[in-house]
């Protein structure tokens, strides 16, 4: 088999960056098959103790010794965050350096000025590490010959993990996120991913390499899961569902649906059974094929491994592969989609509430499917909740009846609205 | 995008070349994107009535027709059996013609001799059709740097059907088989299902595909699902596990170790929860990811719809893709394999009889991990079944035990043996 060298020059040595070094240095078989060469990295703080020993002749803070040499025909950003890590990668496809990166946040928002970037400079471009749990499927995306329909995808284990963990313990949120960061489950700064923006930024590069279309960040509907309450963990049980954090994309011709927040999916099939930190997607082909495909969540060098596999295809010299026909797509817009609803009102606990509730959902054409309504024993509170599953209704009604309802005075807070997903096949 | 005009003569018309055919005339989409002209069908029996309808002068029950008309560049072979269909592919690959085949049987029979053709001429050589639940994975395999560690496959619909419903059911297997008989679910001569020849056959082609090592069919150990009884599925059940037939594949450096038999999953994770006609497959790379691939079983032009596929990847010029480095595996006999395993004994219902069967199991060096014994009631049968679970054993030793047990006086029948696998990640 021909392989080419690769010399390797890596801005970032954290933990990704310091797994990357260690499989390049201990490399076993993969030193025989392949010639790469690691020729410098470039770190803020040359002083700083790192777990993984490198001569120091390695190290530079200057991303000059990088871009502007000649020798290194691959640069690898794991350093993350969008400046400078942004202009630096511009600027290595401008110099015609192929480029490996495990960099979501930035790639989802220049995406496509990335890969235009890197067609034009005949670059190959490695985005594998950015989304792990599907890095097969991205191959299988950009290359097959039927095009996506439909998608729905668990893409973040930490979300994943505290919703589990908060039916299996029957504890709130704000107890498990806790208890998960202690474990390493969560991040020390876990807002990205609660908040549905690591699963945003997921599905954005997803969906860019399976349809050759980037979706805005701005316009695409981003919503986390700090709302959701043990309580609505069991009642959406008792109605047969489990919460999951969802990323959602359905096309129908030229237009695009996508969105990202909590949804309620059919308690017992599909992606609903992923538990703790598996990580899954369905996709659904124009062919009307699906798959399913689940991966366990994060384990000890998956980000390295991931930059290791396209290094390995920069070697075998495969060239970039992103759909041809740049499609341009119109994103529905947020209000006008159409699912059920699952309502939670903290409304009193007297005759007749029901009803004008129940009245102002009518008047906005949104019809009921099922009602639990818990009474409160002999506790004194006069304060319920009440649950209500609707049947399909638009988004535009549901957002202006709540607001109304919301105004009632025999509501109290902001009623919480979560969106109910059948899954694909 | 450029494409180039596929010029295609097909063998067989029945269902999968009916759909073939009604889907390159709707076309639509397709019909404008790709420039496919169907020229010639050789079917057996000219004047048999069939579901679609062709002009008559596209028929021929000539095989030259297509294979000596230079004007064709692409045969379609959905006739099924191993002869003619292996002399009119090696013919068509001889001169030239890309091949798109869903013979599984063929496939796995010379599966190395077909691609060495292709590859040596320069085709194209088709087999998505031949594994419909993971096509997706076929191009994943093949081009995937990381090479596959360990495969746990679920590929045949209808054993899955017929172990899910006596489950469901509390009924034995001949009943469950002639109902998914009457449904469709089984075909009328199901042998190549049931005997595990359907999912050896698929087996055979994956690992072709991914590791370039055909496994010849008559070295792999295969065995059906027709001794499993609704019994066995209640104890294992009782010991948390759930039979499934299994594809298995482990490679340890140049040892591969492959097998296709009934097996104990756990319970509640992984391939044990595919219920009914749904097919899937687990992989883990030698990096240590894994994906777990899900489909529904066959919908309604599935094996047609992955022709489609290939027919595309032939106009967008496309290159066959195999494994470059062809290795080869010396392939692990099955006396030595290790798992643990679910064994059944008919035994007569008094004192001493477990320890005697006991004995000859620690003779053999086997040591026991749990025993069901369930009394007889109060019923006069003096027969009553003994179930043990083993630990790790090694296959030699179980079955040179299972010997000497059947011969004893106090046993009756041949005792079953089930193996027992875990999830791979």
């Amino acid at each position: 088999m021909q392989t080419r060298s690769v010399h390797i020059g890596i801005f970032g040595l954290g933990t990704v960056g310091g797994g990357i070094v260690e499989l390049l240095r201990r490399g076993g078989k993969k030193n025989k098959d392949y010639n790469f060469a690691l020729k410098k990295i470039v770190v803020k703080n040359l002083d700083k103790r790192r777990k993984v020993s490198v001569p120091s002749e390695l190290l530079s803070c200057e991303p000059k010794s990088i871009l502007d040499n000649p020798d290194i025909d691959t640069v690898v950003e794991v350093m993350g965050g969008i400046h400078p890590a942004q202009e630096i990668v511009l600027e290595a496809l401008k110099k015609g350096k192929n480029v490996v990166t495990a960099n979501k946040a930035l790639l989802a928002r220049v995406g496509s000025k990335i890969f235009e970037k890197a067609l034009q400079n005949n670059c190959y471009l490695g985005v594998r590490a950015s989304n792990i749990a599907s890095y097969r499927l991205i191959e299988s995306l950009t290359s097959s010959p039927s095009k996506m329909e439909k998608l729905l995808g668990i893409f973040n284990g930490t979300c994943n993990y505290i919703l589990t963990e908060m039916e299996k313990k029957g504890e709130d949120f704000p107890i498990i996120l806790k208890r998960a960061q202690e474990i390493g489950y969560a991040e020390p700064d876990p807002s990205d991913d609660i908040r549905g923006y690591d699963t945003a930024h997921k599905l954005i590069i997803l969906l860019g390499l399976a349809l050759g279309y980037f979706i805005p960040l701005e316009s695409l509907y981003v919503e986390g899961i700090e709302r959701i309450s043990y309580q609505d963990i069991l009642f959406t049980k008792e109605l047969g569902y489990r919460i999951k954090l969802l990323a959602i994309a359905k096309k129908f011709g030229d237009e695009l649906e996508a969105r990202v927040h909590p949804a309620l999916l059919p308690r017992n099939k599909g992606l609903a059974r992923l538990e703790g930190i598996e990580n899954g997607v369905e996709i659904k082909d124009e062919g009307g094929l699906g798959i399913r495909m689940q991966a366990p969540g994060a384990g000890k060098y998956p980000a390295a491994i991931a930059v290791m596999e396209d290094l390995i295809c920069i070697a075998k010299g495969r060239k970039l592969f992103l759909p041809q026909e740049k499609i341009s797509l119109i994103l529905k817009p947020m209000t006008e989609i159409q699912t059920k609803y699952y309502l939670r009102f903290n409304a009193l606990d007297k005759a007749g509430v029901l009803a004008k509730i129940s009245n102002v959902l009518g008047n906005h054409n949104i019809s009921i499917e099922a009602v639990l309504q818990k009474g409160n024993g002999e506790k004194k509170i006069k304060w319920v909740p009440i649950i209500m599953l609707t049947h399909k209704s638009r988004e535009k009604d549901i957002q202006s009846a709540l607001k109304q309802i919301d105004s009632l005075s025999v509501t109290k807070g902001k009623s919480l609205l979560i969106r109910v997903e059948e899954e694909i096949f």
